[in-house]
């Protein structure tokens, strides 16, 4: 569905960019659980604009309102909408944008499939929309929790154009947010910085990959044939903003091994069977095998440039922009807890879709 | 959903790979077209094993059976079940596999998953599956035809382990199927052939990426922020047994780039604005452009090997397991058609949905 | 689903009734649509409480905010969110309320469900819950006039207890909203009116049956089987707070009916065949005919009474409750408007799952 | 969706009348379950015509075959697919009737909906679809059993056009099928049989009401809002052919009450608080209390006449039409399984909604 992801856990995101609200309409959650909305702020500010210089300096505080849902803090069982009211519009800075269509934005093909197009900041197509699924992978966190799952989900930037971190083990949250880049490698951190700074002087842009890991999921989640787990990851990422790839495991690397290389034997583990290694990346034939789930995201250099662009406006007609509106020269860093959140809201619909299986 | 792909084209498949039947179940189609039988028995030659030496020597003639929806050949509006009886089971083949796990086939996890183990052949997670979707692909060829859409829609073997094809234009399904690996690049398809047939020699097996375009599609398809053209696309070809990578238009390749470098201009093209260069791969936020979608899957070698492997039965005693049973030591030729066929059932899916909107 | 309404044209509800806010998010409209806002609200003013002696006064202006889709009062193609802040919320008059089970209330199977008591005013299960689906009607109607297709749909009071109104043609939506009871029939609607007003000050409660006619319907919607044109009016309909009974066409009459008394025949009409008399109430095999959708919703007595009440408390002590909180005696004049709502959304539904089958 | 049903507990039924096969497609039962397939078969038995002098002459066995989903009779987790082959077509009887409009069924909006009419026997809109309705229902008892619940789902026929049946306790579903027409008062069936006997031979036919209790639900099924337990049963049944009315609880009876005569009080049940009486028919605010589920449907006479009959056929000519098909004057005995299938496919799904909130 367009606007809605998930069968058990149902998220909808609504709002532009520059309209009055955006937000999240969250369903399927039970009844009854604490819900602790600071917890979900704090996601927030790990994806607002304005953190770093690298970033976007839009400042809105983005101040989470709880529309429905809850009562002294707990859940009814009722939909939960979560609003965040928009403050620092300034559709000013895109009143020049008005009849432009900016090049490798979705204006134009907004216009094409909806006959309108989006006066300023991208509407709907705005990374600002990502807000709603922040909201609802920090929520999908606390009821995977209260079914006593606490699942460790952790991204960080792994790649900036031709630089590559060096992650050995599996980095905390805090690890990752050291750095304004939120890569754990402290040296790659200092390289991807200095790319990035320099790509924002130089008014380009610069993409790269994040990778994610996520421990702690039990073995038998994920749904045969089209739901497969790793098929719903590949649809929540390749929903983003600019991503352009996705890998489970080995990936793309799987295509340069032989089978016996690539293929994961089985030992035993406090007596039980399970795979040895985990160069498959915590799924087999679609559903989890206890391994962490691995995977990795390409994104595409932002399209928005910090320097004057030729392109065409609604008339044909040649134009000049010149990106008055602000934006991040490398949209990696806010990317990496909007992956998580995705993450999260993927692997809560799949146990919830396994609970249905539960015989007594 | 489980089972089931597409809101508005709606693919249900069904069926083990030693059991009764496979199928596909289809609903959403329009009433009062023409379907010809032909055409999709002709589709699912194409995807049959025992093709040639390469493949799996499982000789199933693969005769569709129509069991709803039609009247005379042309549709009731009603659902369209398709059934493929199976002949050439020979689970005894399997016999020695019964409670053994094989390394990196779904039979450890299905269990997990659903408390018992297919006891032969994968069952639903057998690559004999995709029958279902090689039937609904060809039907939705039909009906986007019956809509005035022709899509050209042609996929391609591009690497095999660390070979790589060298293909500058797009090929015809003609070129493609000219080599029995499904490689228009005569040169490449030679190479493949050889180092496939070395690697079932040594009882291994390989992978690669296959290459997709689809031209001829309409901009304007795809719904914006969760579904995504390329999201829908990435969870469907993700969903197809031993794929590990999604790819769309640079993929990879644009996480390499700069802004400035991978951003695509406007041009008029007889008096309409429209993208200049295809860097995007035919969807912009989500929507398509009328550029050919461009994409790019990747395959694991197959779990199975032609050798004898070391494993673990259900009693968690190690056992040695000979590859009795029919497989392919390569995936990606026969491949070459259930991508085509997920794509022509993505794109009917979100043409069904667009046409909602149409304003008379 | 729990909240959501429609395959086509989707309808999220959320709120409760004494929380931050109550509203509807709607998906599936098309982009460069017109909606205006003010007929929205008039719809709203049909359905508030404090329309007349007989209703609840609670004294709500149900402003409508619209918080996304919506760009200069067209449709973006985005999901409309729609809030009413609720703002006479009084929970001091459901303070005595907050650990008794009201009798006949949700108060208790609620509670039950999600292991939660909603403290005052009926939470979600409160009929504010229906601001939500008169403004996703509201919208429903304009944009089936955007499509070409101006539908008179017009719903009243045919039945008080055992009083019945005598209606003989389609009265027009003024005529029905003439009387405070929502009745065509002037001298009924002074009888109801009476009995209304005895039963409040014995303060007690009655029901009775809603009629309503939809017209200008075009014949081929309505999905066979499941999803059949009376089943989804029959869903929706029973959906609704104290509805007890649907009926189509002659409904329970018809079970009095012979075959041969009840059959409709076939006639010319300007050289196309159709069916000749309405007997069948607008559907043949779930498909509409083009004939008015002919439909009653039966509504038993509120279980609010204005007097007081022997109940048990959450601890299982005998209480007596009194009516602090603001009802009605009689929900079915302000329920007219809300059929009339559910009406334009499963109709607008329908027609859009029938445009994906319209062969250019 | 049009030929499916249920969003957890999901159902797709397949076929027409006069086709290859009927069947159902069924996805969400859980893995290693036994499935008895003889008792598939009774419930088949229950509802195939040729049971009595009072159905349908057709000779149909209505074998059931499994295509998929079973291994050694337990279910793998993958989708039961079960069809049955017909056998006693005789599309002959219906050749008469190919270009023929017969009234009050669904030939002529069908014909509105798909651009073809089906040249036989309703196509599917026969009441032979209901197989895989029964197929299903038959295995949501067993599915709802392995999950420790066992329901009584009893349904029988109450009235006769306008002969009432006396039934003061819930009868068993063996004294439901003493009788022919499935009425447990033995007085009020003799003159069911009589009155369905005389309408035969005088050519017409007849309808009636249906009653069925459902007990042993527990309390807290059912979706709040649009999903409300007695919604969902109501577009079950109203999906049912020949189906005009449905009534939960008190039903039509409620609409003569006062709120002081229909409301149920809370009384004490080992030391837990639970509703009294059960007026309201087993749900409060669309969610189940425990008290058995108690609803009713009326169906309209058969539109299919034992006699002469004048109608139009494609061309507007008028036609004489003589029913040589074989159908049943009153569709109210052999309805009787069906409403009880409907009833344990719509418990079922509601059943695996709740178990997402089950926090261990």
């Amino acid at each position: 569905m367009a606007n809605q992801l998930g069968s058990f856990y149902r998220t909808s995101t609504f709002g532009e960019s520059h309209g009055y609200a955006v937000g999240a309409l969250i369903d399927g959650v039970p009844g009854n659980l604490e819900i602790d909305l600071k917890r979900i702020q704090t996601w927030l500010e790990r994806r607002r604009p304005g953190q770093s210089a690298l970033t976007s300096p839009r400042q809105e505080k983005d101040l989470l309102v709880a529309l429905s849902g809850l009562q002294n803090g707990r859940t009814l069982g009722s939909p939960l909408c979560f609003a965040i009211f928009n403050q620092d519009q300034k559709p000013e800075d895109y009143a020049h944008l008005e009849k432009v269509y900016r090049p490798s934005h979705a204006d134009w093909s907004w216009e094409k499939k909806f006959g309108i197009k989006p006066q300023s900041g991208g509407g709907r197509s705005s990374a600002r929309e990502t807000i709603g699924r922040v909201i609802s992978g920090a929520v999908a966190e606390q009821v995977l929790e209260a079914f006593g799952l606490s699942l460790s989900v952790v991204a960080w930037v792994d790649t900036i154009k031709d630089l590559r971190a060096n992650v050995k083990n599996t980095p905390t949250r805090g690890e990752v947010d050291q750095s304004v880049v939120r890569c754990p490698d402290p040296i790659a951190a200092r390289a991807f910085e200095t790319l990035i700074s320099d790509v924002k002087k130089a008014g380009d842009s610069v993409g790269g990959t994040i990778q994610c890991l996520v421990s702690g999921i039990p073995a038998g989640l994920g749904e045969p044939v089209f739901a497969k787990l790793e098929a719903e990851l590949a649809k929540a990422m390749l929903s983003l903003p600019a991503s352009k790839s996705f890998e489970i495991g080995e990936g793309l690397g799987a295509t340069f091994m032989l089978g016996s290389e690539h293929n994961d034997g089985f030992t035993l583990k406090e007596g039980a069977v399970c795979p040895e290694s985990n160069r498959h990346g915590g799924v087999q034939g679609g559903i989890s095998t206890g391994h962490p789930l691995a995977f990795r995201v390409g994104f595409k250099p932002v399209a928005t440039l910090g320097k004057e662009v030729d392109t065409l406006n609604q008339e044909g007609q040649p134009v000049k922009i010149e990106a008055g509106g602000r934006h991040d020269p490398c949209v990696l860093p806010r990317a990496v807890p909007i992956v998580e959140a995705m993450a999260y809201i993927v692997v809560l619909d799949m146990f919830l879709a396994q609970k249905t299986r539960e015989i007594p």
